[in-house]
């Protein structure tokens, strides 16, 4: 039985309204700063086609990071197991920027998910396309059925001028022979991709491919084959909320992706996708009333993957 | 429909055959490097009371590290929450045994499953129990429903001989005052506990409360409460089989705990256990052959919780 | 001309009185802290025989750490490069008693100045002597031609009991080979060998063979030959005060050793070796007023090594 | 009396002749790599005026970290010790151009001699001199006396196509605030400086204030007053030789500055600087056949600072 999500979005609305003023906006990109912390959105998309919103649901906000999982769904659609030559698949341990883990281990980014990792990836992906962030674009409108989606040209440039540990991180991997472009044309791709916005809406429904075996649930389009979307979700699981992944796990039991801005994208494998933004970080650098929504609608739907 | 289990073992049966030779048997417990990497043994559970088994299925084998499971949900059931104020919950990234991040953390491990973690853990019962070896021990029997469960003498000895780094973790941790019973105490305990064997058979049905919402199948007995026992799923998923949890959950996509002896126990939520064992080892310390028995499994069962 | 000590040592112990009180006495051996910060005694023994003393001079300390040099004076003499073989010549770079570098480093420690290549060197010792810690007495009476230096079986005991990180550097390097006696038996006599006392009187005459191209003044025996002293001397300025070599290096400008009992030797080859004490420490576990003594002690006599 | 310089250059010139082939030439910049190892050119000069020569003392080569030394003069002549709140003052114990000890200290490099630190210099030059290795050239100019020191432009546009680990080094100060001007203008200005040639004869004349307490012997010219010139010697001694200085400290006993291109100088405070050129560095990137003669030469004249 179908759990009444209409009403557990409310009574999530209403439990997470005195944890807003908790949260910390993420500073270190100036323009993401001016963002107020009291926003909280949820969106629900179930692969029957049912939906269900609640609060800010329909304002667009920054994807940042979450932008680094269509990015690698896109990169693994055309390349393959042979991205994992060039970027490992494991928990990083340390925070998401460290060069400490990225120097003992001679260029290899731990995975996808770290800057690192990411940087790599949309340096795979500028290898087949003329640009990068274009390609993410694209890609973004694809899955999310949504032919609007865009850049914020004004946080792509605020990223770009405060982007000196992603140069040191590009740098780096460029010693090591691991970036295959020039390091200015990868950050600046990089930092353009990272500035996708969506709602709540759109962003559940982007993510829906992967909770249905890598089909988009409305078109029948196939983005990845199963095995590898079924892949995909383990690497949320194991990485995708920075150096907090064990503790999510532990808490929500969901396959997620996290962004700076506030928003989680968490998949019911087979059932759902479900977006949440709510802009106050915790300081694992995940969004913190976003974390507990998550974590109280696993409990008051039943559903988890364990 | 539930998959023809029988069949299913007899062609991973036949298809781990030739990786037998490549796997390496521990060698820095003495003891365990007199046992051949030859054996391959694999069974299964269902929760509604179904067997399977093949090969050296019947054979007991040292559990090792798959000790540090039972040890964890022993302690979380007595303790709660509690315990996460000395352990964390987060994938270590780095080698299973490093002092490294221990230093830095000051004291407190990353997580149950990595040595430092298992050592607290193991603290944790001796204060609660008069010795924590034999509370595991007996805690094994009741979720094997097998009262045969014993140590390995032999192994225990020879681990206690060669556990200079383990003394050194022991100390870090007593430096930090993470450690509240003598380090000798805890340290012979630990080994001790390590030194259960089980068969397959064994294993497998002692790990099915897991996949049972924390409740012994057949006894009805509970042992953890159902949303407990999901986190411990969650916990093995991210931190389970040593530094390679996120490339495990890539390829097999179940929770799962290994151990040096070449044992792992996964569970497929809700439907059953299975236990594998081959003494051969990859190069990050699980059994060779029986992660790729696992990643067959998943395949050919089409079970996977993502 | 040689310069007039006896009123210099005047100025010093003036100017010092106000940092007394700023610096911490080392606390995590209980037995130390109940040392005073307000003591304050300088001693200098010119090879010419000639000898000045100030304040509390006369008053026994516990060496601690400066026993490492005697340690490694006496191993030195006996076994000749060879211990090299076992204990680097470099600086750290990290915190006197930290395992990180041991481990990446795989047992072998940086210098014989830190904790880890001291307990090497202590063991060392255990192979050709009874007990080591006899030894590095019997070495102190004769370099300082005081034949009642002693242990302070008291703090010897207290470090014994606070020692735990001791213990894990020992089991580290016991597990990576590089300790061969037990481990407990190097653990007792390094804490037995720290807990000498001596006063600035004492200390001074025990360093000056170091300033003698190796040979005792008084008595023309010959510790070392005149080559492997000055390369103690080298290793003093280079490793001898903890994570302050380099700083130490600059202000003072002298080989010196250190230790947490707030004791510090310094030597003017050719010329003289100078003891100071006060047991407040700066940040770096030197003796705030007694660095600072030195540091004066150069400029107003003119004597540096560059 | 003074020793036979002559006489004890012949010496070393035949003792060093086996080891040439055994240094391996500096591969990492593409131009220094074509440079011989079988070179070998030392040269003397005595602050009386007298200097001796042998071997290829007369061939220009690249000064590479030598520069360092120069311009931390500089940079101290005019800043005194405000550059120490920049910069600290402790051997670093990792590889010269590690970005992991940077990250830990928060963009504050241990040194000024190693990369990160020599590139924090080159930012101070740059915020007093138009160019700042333009004045670290005229600078060079004049404490040789030889006004035809130049530039090697080949090497510096070498090193600055190869440059991708200084950039992540300069970036990640960057991100800390620790550089004040563009990344690339400061990257450039010290390749520039890197590539900085002189002939061995050269070198020494160049380095002599630094033994003659900071005044060019044959000027008169005050360049540091004593004491700063007696604070850099005890930099080199402790900082100079990248990771091995411990190791060169015990072995030859003098301050000293090497560079990758082979070159090293040394400094016998009081009486001479010596400049040897080998271009087959050994493991720890310094001349090898450059180590041994000098070690040999601290033998030869019985000349050490301890």
């Amino acid at each position: 039985m179908q759990p009444d999500y209409a009403a557990i979005l409310q009574t999530i609305y209403a439990e997470v309204q005195p944890l807003l003023p908790q949260g910390k906006v993420a500073s270190y990109i100036p323009e993401l700063s001016k963002v107020s912390a009291q926003h909280f959105g949820m969106a629900v998309y179930c692969l029957d086609g049912s939906a269900y919103k609640i609060g800010d649901s329909q304002q667009k906000f920054s994807l940042q990071s979450v932008t680094k999982l269509f990015a690698l769904a896109l990169a693994f659609s055309r390349e393959g197991d042979a991205i994992w030559e060039r970027v490992g698949r494991e928990p990083s341990g340390n925070p998401f920027n460290s060069l400490v883990q990225l120097e003992y281990e001679r260029g290899k980014p731990r995975n996808p998910f770290i800057n690192a990792g990411a940087l790599v990836i949309a340096d795979i992906l500028s290898a087949r396309f003329v640009q990068s962030d274009i390609a993410v674009q694209q890609f973004a409108r694809i899955i999310s059925g949504e032919p609007s989606i865009d850049f914020d040209i004004a946080v792509a440039q605020s990223e770009r001028q405060t982007a000196h540990r992603n140069y040191a991180i590009a740098h780096l991997m460029k010693d090591f022979g691991n970036l295959h472009n020039p390091v200015k044309t990868v950050i600046d791709s990089y930092c353009r991709q990272c500035s996708l916005t969506m709602t709540c809406t759109e962003l559940a429904m982007a993510g829906s491919f992967l909770a249905n075996h890598g089909s988009v649930p409305w078109s029948g389009q196939q983005i990845l084959d199963a095995s590898s979307s079924k892949r995909l979700n383990a690497l949320m699981l194991t990485c995708g909320t920075y150096d907090a992944a064990g503790d999510f796990a532990y808490r929500v039991g969901l396959p997620a992706k996290s962004g700076v801005g506030g928003g989680i994208l968490a998949l019911v494998p087979g059932e759902l996708a479900v977006a949440v933004w709510s802009p106050g970080l915790d300081a694992t650098g995940n969004s913190l009333a976003g974390t507990y929504a998550l974590e109280r609608f696993t409990t008051l739907t039943a559903r988890s993957i364990f």
